[in-house]
């Protein structure tokens, strides 16, 4: 019978054994992370699972089914340094929880089986989804080979230490050749459904996004000899864009966000000659993204004429919107109506490697359940655990309708 | 008989004398400066002038009127490092110029004294006026005695390198006791004359200054997780303001600069938690320039309601509006007709060491002659020689109905 409360108590012995006072450890490669993952291995013992780790340092825990066709359950249990006691490891010990119902149920329908990817956050070498990237195929591991960490180790030697071979990293690929369904909690890292007082929701799809530098150039000049009407004033698009962003980001429904502005020469005696700014904006649709995108271009193409200035953009990075499998997303709606009562639909802002599944042509979903205070990637990221209970019951429910479903395929 | 020319050439010697590849690098109390200074004292060994270097490193040229009443003619020989061929010097030798054709013509009726400030500029010690303030009386020294350059040598060191008792130079102040009345010649360092193609214009004083640093502070969120409706973007109060200040700079006459915003955390992924900005404004009416500071804070503050965050400022610097002598600003409106035909009258918002001169009580008044570019602390600094000699005739002429005024006095 599942038992959501083992799910707790198994998220604070992992984070007495690898947390401190400033949060969890368990960075990708490190002694930290081994330790973690050894404490999982440790509980999967006591199930009927084999456990193996693949060419990209991807832990499989195995359920022989009556088919070889697959349910995958995933999570990571890395962490940023001074993380969070959830992230990541509350996706993999919920789907420990789920794995021990079904195998004390006798042997199920489907092969399940339990997935800890390697190094989702990419704290370290600054590659977020390692593992689930090079599973998927969506990896090119030459963009990675050069990659060194703050102490100038590199990623090829890190991972040789814990005895992954760089250069097999993608024969992971054969670990999903028979995957029919992946599934993934994880806890929300924004305020939607602690706004809207809901513990769970349904995420239909990761954003697309586009991501930009802009360099306005103007001309630097002295703040008093130099009267408004001839400045050249290179923060004024920037300053006309931060504002309207948020009209452009409402009328579409996406989102918009100015995170870093540089000014040059930066000083309280000079108008503003170079304003260096980024610009993240992220939509569900394609279309709606490619509209708010071009709104901004026209809406500092047209600053930067009456400043007198000029704007160049560069792409620091895009990518396409995911949405998720629509009949999981179904499967996902009932589970937690019958948990929570009410469900939501929900984009979902930052990464994950439940997209990379669906990338690769598993149908795929994700739970989120709500985080207080909307944060995450810190020690005080936390969610009630009365809904860490109930987002553990949603999994269950969640993997048994998709078992039956790929059971009848 | 007054000759323009003489003052080109000795501005050309003074480059090569002084600068390199770079621009002027006569940076207050450097051996160049020394050079520098050598070079003003051979020529003023022509004149029937006695030079002495005052406690605050102040050279005075003074030559002997039948009152002791004193006429003075100011400038300084300090650059920036890199600094242009004309900012400071062109004053002195330009008075240079004026005080030989006063001689020639026999013993004057008042005393006329040719000063060359000490380290206007501050550009090694980041404070500008010494020479003149020390003189002035508005120094406070303990202001200063802490100060060191970029290297770790301290001010007092550096002084006392050059024979400056650090702990005397206030004792300056003797010098102007007689003095009736302040003149100097400046390039304008901004782009007013250059857009009214007029050669010289007068100046009416130097503005009143509110300068304050401001922080914004809401809440970092994800980029990606966090709806528009629900962010605190810290950077929202500086973009109203950045866009307003226009407004409110142009309803009141002055200048309204943002120079520097710092964005944290400032990255692309992350809706700005905290925002600091700059704000240097900038009138010769001390009552608009409260109104505008007044304005900008009420805009900031409606912003920063709207947007869920919190505003706190804080003052770096303010000084009042010092208007010039009216007296003295009709002679310098006279001589600036009789030589260009027409006149304009504009407020400096760069610093000098006249007001400083206003301040201590003597009546003042400044010059300017038309910058090229509008351009001036960078080797591109240039005034069109024909400007140069005209603005050499209009001191000359300013000169000439000052020492009248003062005779008659």
């Amino acid at each position: 019978m599942l038992n959501p409360q083992r799910t707790i108590d198994d998220l604070k012995q992992l984070r007495a054994l690898t947390g401190d006072e400033n949060g969890a450890q368990r960075v990708a490669f490190t002694d930290t992370w081994l330790k973690a993952r050894a404490f999982e291995r440790e509980k999967l013992s006591e199930l009927p699972v084999t456990v193996e780790v693949d060419e990209a340092g991807n832990q499989w825990a195995t359920l022989k089914g009556k088919s070889d066709r697959e349910v995958l359950i995933g999570g990571h249990i890395d962490s940023v340094p001074n993380g969070g006691w959830l992230d990541g490891c509350l996706n993999l010990l919920a789907g420990l929880e789920v794995l021990r119902r079904i195998a004390a149920e006798g042997t199920p329908p489907v092969t399940v089986r339990l997935v800890d990817w390697a190094d989702e956050e990419g704290a370290r070498f600054g590659r977020s989804l390692f593992g689930s990237s090079a599973c998927s195929g969506t990896m090119n591991p030459n963009d990675l080979r050069h990659l060194k960490d703050k102490d100038g180790v590199s990623l090829i030697d890190a991972l040789a230490r814990v005895d992954i071979d760089f250069e097999k990293i993608k024969d992971s690929h054969r670990q999903i050749r028979n995957a029919k369904a992946y599934l993934e909690l994880h806890i929300e890292q924004g305020p939607v459904l602690l706004n809207m007082d809901l513990p769970l929701g349904v995420v239909i799809g990761t954003f697309g996004v586009e991501r930009w530098s802009c360099k306005v150039t103007g001309q630097a000049a002295h703040s008093g000899s130099t009267p408004m009407n001839v400045r050249k004033d290179a923060l004024l698009p920037v300053s006309h864009l931060d504002i309207g962003q948020y009209e452009i980001a409402k009328r579409h429904g996406g989102v918009s966000t100015i995170g870093s502005v540089i000014t040059k020469p930066g000083i309280v005696t000079s108008v503003v000659g170079e304003a260096t700014f980024t610009l993240d904006q992220r939509h569900m649709e394609a279309g709606k993204l490619a509209a708010m995108f071009a709104e901004a271009q026209e809406l500092v193409a047209t600053a930067s004429a009456n400043a007198n200035v000029t704007a160049e953009w560069n792409k620091i990075w895009d990518i396409a919107p995911i949405p998720f499998d629509a009949t999981l997303q179904d499967f996902a709606e009932e589970a937690v109506l019958e948990v929570a009562g009410v469900s939501h639909r929900l984009p979902s802002g930052p990464l994950h490697d439940a997209p990379e599944m669906q990338r690769a042509g598993v149908p795929t979903v994700m739970l989120f359940v709500q985080s207080l205070l909307g944060i995450s990637h810190n020690k005080i990221e936390d969610t009630k655990e009365e809904h860490i209970a109930m987002s553990v019951q949603a999994l269950d429910k969640l993997a048994s309708r998709t078992m039956a479903w790929v059971a009848a395929q």
